[in-house]
């Protein structure tokens, strides 16, 4: 633990198939006005809205709705959020829906009361907030962001042609309480229970692949990992296998909750090509960071050839006898490739939308962080051409 | 993850080499009457002790001051702290020590507004904390409990020779902030070290050894129990190392600060038998749960055969190629015993002062929990045996 940290989240998680059971106790903490918001008819088609209507109701709320957040939410939908804040004088933002809407409104928190434009005080500058946020509860029906547990809000401007992450502080903008209960992802359909399998899946490796010291947090993303994995590969064959589910559930919020990360450096990288592959298509998000991640791993192993070994052996069971590093390490990434057919999921950009003359814009636009290894844009258009 | 749960930890950590420059922020947030409570002389002697007291002086706080905290505090002490912060009205009690000190804080946090008498109300009965508490802040200067991040309060009450826990809801207890600099563990004594490391390795165990489904926190323990291993056997070579030692603080934090066992049902037998030992001997807590365990685990492994199958390959990579999973299982726990002696722990209870007259009691008084098998007195007085 060679990093110097600070850690507090104040999430309050209920979770389980009794988890809704608690919405009542956490709404009446606050004032009567409630901005909800969702996305497409999915919560409306499953009884969900009618019975979270019902509680709020019951509780002497008075609600105003922003319905329709976009699997890729956008800069209007925040700004539209925070303007019915204003109106409403909501004291409580309730998301319920998956990563999207819980993003979508931990941005309107922030951007509600902000002067000037909160996308580029908050997002491009990545300024801290100065004004008053507005406390945010969710109520999960996807899982794969963790953003029930964080401070992440990765958000769409349309015009400019940009998603970016912004990560605020967990004292301020992780979500009051959450309401986990796996069965409310049951009726996820297949294609995007697997992409939210993969988001927490490159989570865990995002903050895995980093660092040369012997620390606490990469023994615990490997426990996650394995967990995930285990629980994935029941989940594709029964969806409805609430061990399965829950487990899913679980490791995605430790995924991401920051917990599990504590005194790491971390690599970042596919999150970010995947973001601007999100800004020029509209493939799922844990689709394309399926697609990246192998030819990505593939380019960079060798840079930190020590944690990719020792990934091909804790993970994926690769045997070493008689095997190099190298080979060692292109057996876990060949793994990975194989696990991520397992699960039905795409393996080519050209299977989402994207076309090759979308490449270079993308390349050059994308953040360049790294881990291991720093890539320039040449480096991310040559993934992205391995990827197509 | 199929027992439903909910689930916030309020702690504040600052961990590293640093984390004492956050002292004063923390502390700013209370009012100016501090009661600082900690141990023997070792604060003194390190410079610890006046680094502290010139911070609280710097904030202006006024100090009343509980030294001389056993390593297994006592209802007596317990109560005199209580009184002091009536007297003075401390609006913050400030731990600086180990467990013993931390838990010796949240007993006085309990008590000081209690009417009648709280070891009755809180440790006997398990009564819900009605009074108001003091906010509790800990400087950690020994690793193993979590206290310094969980609601436990391991107390003795040496006239009816009982050492009883009560772990209270963390949102009431659990400390508002620690200061976690794994420099400050260097001085302490070899012995109390492995102590430390077998408490954390025994509350990893405890959680794991029970349940048998598929559960995303068993995969998280046994990333913990790893991260141990491996840093206690380079601890143990060099108590200097920075990296070991700050490992070994983070293991231990995680270890019980609960979120690694989240919906699992779990076995604290091996505490129970070691806090009736702790009664009656002087044995510190670490040394004796090691020598408990292997004797308790041998006795009940059958009951969870497939979980110590799990952990013999897990933890100690037992081979299992041909051998039956009895084999397999009690290899593990040879395993076990193997670390406890290269630790250089005693393994035998006659090492640590009890006598063979002091068994029946032991049995007798001790609580009946047990996981995967609860043990009856007889049962529990055999093992005691086979420890001696």
């Amino acid at each position: 633990m060679n990093l110097d940290f600070t850690f507090q989240n104040p999430t309050r998680i209920h979770f389980g198939r009794t988890a809704m059971s608690h919405l009542s106790e956490e709404i009446r903490k606050y004032g009567p006005n409630v901005l909800l918001v969702y996305g497409k008819n999915s919560i409306k088609k499953s009884g969900l809205y009618d019975e979270v209507m019902r509680i709020l109701h019951e509780n002497g709320k008075s609600v105003v709705e922003l319905p329709g957040i976009k699997s890729n939410p956008t800069y209007a939908q925040m700004m539209e959020g925070a303007r019915l804040v204003r109106e409403h004088h909501a004291d409580l933002i309730l998301a319920v829906g998956g990563g999207s809407v819980v993003d979508c409104s931990k941005g309107i928190s922030a951007s509600a009361y902000c002067e000037g434009d909160p996308w580029v005080r908050y997002w491009e500058n990545g300024e801290p907030v100065a004004n008053p946020v507005v406390p945010v509860g969710t109520i999960l029906t996807m899982t794969g962001t963790a953003s029930e547990m964080n401070g992440g809000s990765v958000i769409t401007h349309e015009d400019k042609k940009l998603k970016l992450g912004r990560v605020f502080p967990l004292e301020e903008m992780a979500p009051k309480f959450s309401i986990l209960n796996p069965e409310f992802t049951f009726s996820v359909p297949q294609y995007q229970m697997v992409s939210g399998i993969f988001d927490i899946f490159s989570h865990l490796m995002e903050q895995y692949f980093s660092g040369d010291d012997d620390c606490v947090s990469d023994y615990l993303l490997e426990g996650d990992m394995l967990a995930l994995v285990s629980a994935a590969r029941k989940a594709v064959k029964d969806p409805h296998d609430y061990e399965a589910r829950s487990n899913i559930m679980w490791c995605a919020t430790m995924g991401l909750n920051k917990i599990l990360a504590l005194s790491k450096t971390q690599d970042w990288e596919v999150h970010m090509i995947e973001h601007q592959l999100g800004a020029y298509t509209d493939c799922a998000h844990g689709i394309g960071l399926a697609i990246i991640s192998v030819p990505y791993y593939r380019y960079i192993y060798k840079y930190g050839l020590h944690r990719f070994v020792r990934y091909a052996k804790n993970i994926w069971h690769v045997d070493p006898a008689g095997k190099s590093d190298e080979q060692i390490a292109l057996e876990g990434i060949q793994a990975l490739s194989d696990f991520i057919a397992e699960m039905g999921i795409p393996q080519t950009l050209r299977e989402v939308g994207a076309t090759e003359d979308m490449l270079p814009a993308i390349a050059e636009s994308t953040i360049k962080c790294g881990g291991y290894y720093v890539p320039t844009t040449e480096d991310v258009l040559a993934i992205l051409k391995a990827c197509f």
